[in-house]
């Protein structure tokens, strides 16, 4: 069974370590789950490009991550950070420590010889070995920016910043306006990533934010395509419970695309298949039982990934969803 | 009195903490001396922009070098450095610790903002704060290369290496046909250098590798002409003391271009401002009194950099011969 995947970075990482576990229990010669992962937050600091997403699923499907975090690598040294202050360089808000250098260094130094993100990903996951097939989802750069208001102009106007600088040194706290997918317009999806849906038995969207994740990999040419031409059937997972996020501040976003932050309202966001959305099935969590998606089989199921028995449970089940869905 | 100095790296570092000493101690009043500083060794290691010279010269004056080793950060750590070798990454004989990685971090990121180096030398120079007004040769780049036999031709082809690659790698143990100094040609003078040298009342070249440090200076364009054309007297030091490097190896430098690695070979190499070279004064070791340089006074001096006082009295001796033979 050949299984595609969608996700962004902590929330979906946790998820893939789930569905790695029940593909390998439940479907021992099945190929690798093939992940595709959002790009739109990657960022050039100290001109080193910078991939947090695909980081994260390295790192955690590769045994690096520090778990407590849930992001940088285990065991981290901050010293080059702590000498990066001391020349009055920030930014201080981003977490970049000694090891997790090493991986912007290699990525910078293979992108500025001409690879594409693509070949650099994979040349880090021969280290990784993630037990998963996993692609950006471009090589091309995309960066998701926020429209705010401008605190330093009396007059009321507007600015965008990066996703990042909005995400984590603004802890998602000022009202976005606006999410701007910088070039996602013209972004071709990476090698291999329609083929991997176009061949697959089924498509699972891991529960990570549905606007800066998953909306920005469905905003890549040709990728909405693909899901609506698939022969698999595609199932998400909610990743609103009970009316908040699971992890991470996906409120902050709904509200910015004026989605309520509900399980169902996500769900309908998706849509189904049927009338131009992406679903087949949608996983909600059984607090979230009453949710109604037209087209689209919702199933409820516990949905906190509170330890690796209920991420494996979660896999399963959207494993055994989509495919009773199957057309 | 206004000192203009040519250095390379860890030699002239040293000899520059006695010069700043010596001008501290018996010019109070005066303005800082000017380092020109070579760059040729410079390098591009993932995608940074690492300029050795520069570093240690700065580091030393600074006070953030490893006196035991003579470059690189005191208290380094080498985290960064052992997860590029997790990735197969090299080149392992390149010693990038974590600290000095934030220097050349805030350089790259400075260069490719489209600053030039001498500018980003003297924003790094905010924090270090070396005494001195510390000047790139050029901000044009330079690099050298060093031609080689092939190991990898049977037919006995000959191939060029980067300096840093024969250097540190090869232990200057191979041997060199030719150095190959790409860009000096085209180089322009750094903004400063040549003013400084117009305006300077002594100029002092340090006891660096009359080859690929102090050469690779000479080589850039207008350099020569301004030691021609100052009226100051222009004093330098002997690297080599009784037939050997004080440290390094510029033997096998020397024997490259035909010199013979002897203090009068090195003075003869340099040559007298009268016959087109670049001397008034040439310092010698006590043991090489015996030098004659013609057209350029030979003074025999003690030339070992044992201690701060011993460097200190180098430095004041340079000073006197330049200043004995002003014309």
């Amino acid at each position: 069974m050949r299984v595609t995947a969608f996700a962004g970075g902590i929330g979906g990482s946790r998820f893939l370590l789930g569905l790695r576990a029940a593909m390998a229990a439940d479907r021992p010669g099945a190929p690798p789950v093939t992940v595709v992962c959002n790009t739109g937050d990657d960022l050039t600091l100290h001109s080193l490009r910078i991939c947090p997403d695909l980081d994260t699923v390295m790192y955690t499907l590769g045994g690096g991550i520090d778990a407590e975090r849930g992001w940088g690598r285990v065991d981290e040294t901050w010293t080059a950070r702590t000498e990066l202050a001391a020349y009055g360089v920030g930014p201080e808000w981003f977490g970049l420590g000694d090891r997790d250098l090493a991986t912007h260094l290699v990525r910078t130094q293979m992108l500025d010889a001409g690879y594409p993100l693509s070949a650099v990903t994979a040349a880090l996951c021969e280290r990784w070995r993630p037990g998963v097939s996993l692609l950006p989802m471009s090589d091309d750069r995309v960066e998701t920016h926020v429209v705010i208001d401008d605190p330093d102009d009396p007059a009321g106007g507007r600015r965008a910043i990066h996703f990042q600088q909005w995400w984590l040194r603004h802890h998602a706290e000022l009202a976005a306006h606006e999410f701007v997918q910088v070039g996602v317009a013209d972004a071709r999806p990476a090698p291999g990533v329609l083929d991997s849906i176009g061949a697959a038995d089924l498509v699972v969207i891991a529960p990570s934010n549905p606007v800066v994740s998953i909306g920005t990999i469905l905003g890549v040419r040709g990728i909405r395509e693909a899901l609506a031409d698939t022969a698999a059937p595609v199932v998400a997972l909610s990743p609103i419970v009970g009316g908040a996020p699971l992890r991470g501040m996906a409120d902050a976003c709904l509200s910015a695309i004026g989605v309520e932050t509900s399980a169902e309202a996500v769900g309908r966001h998706y849509g189904g298949r049927g009338a131009g959305g992406v679903l087949d099935a949608w996983l909600v969590d059984t607090r979230d039982a009453a949710a109604t998606v037209p087209g689209v089989d919702v199933h409820a199921v516990p949905l906190l990934m509170t330890d690796a028995g209920a991420t494996l449970a979660m896999a399963r089940a959207a494993i055994a969803a989509g495919l009773s869905g199957r057309r």
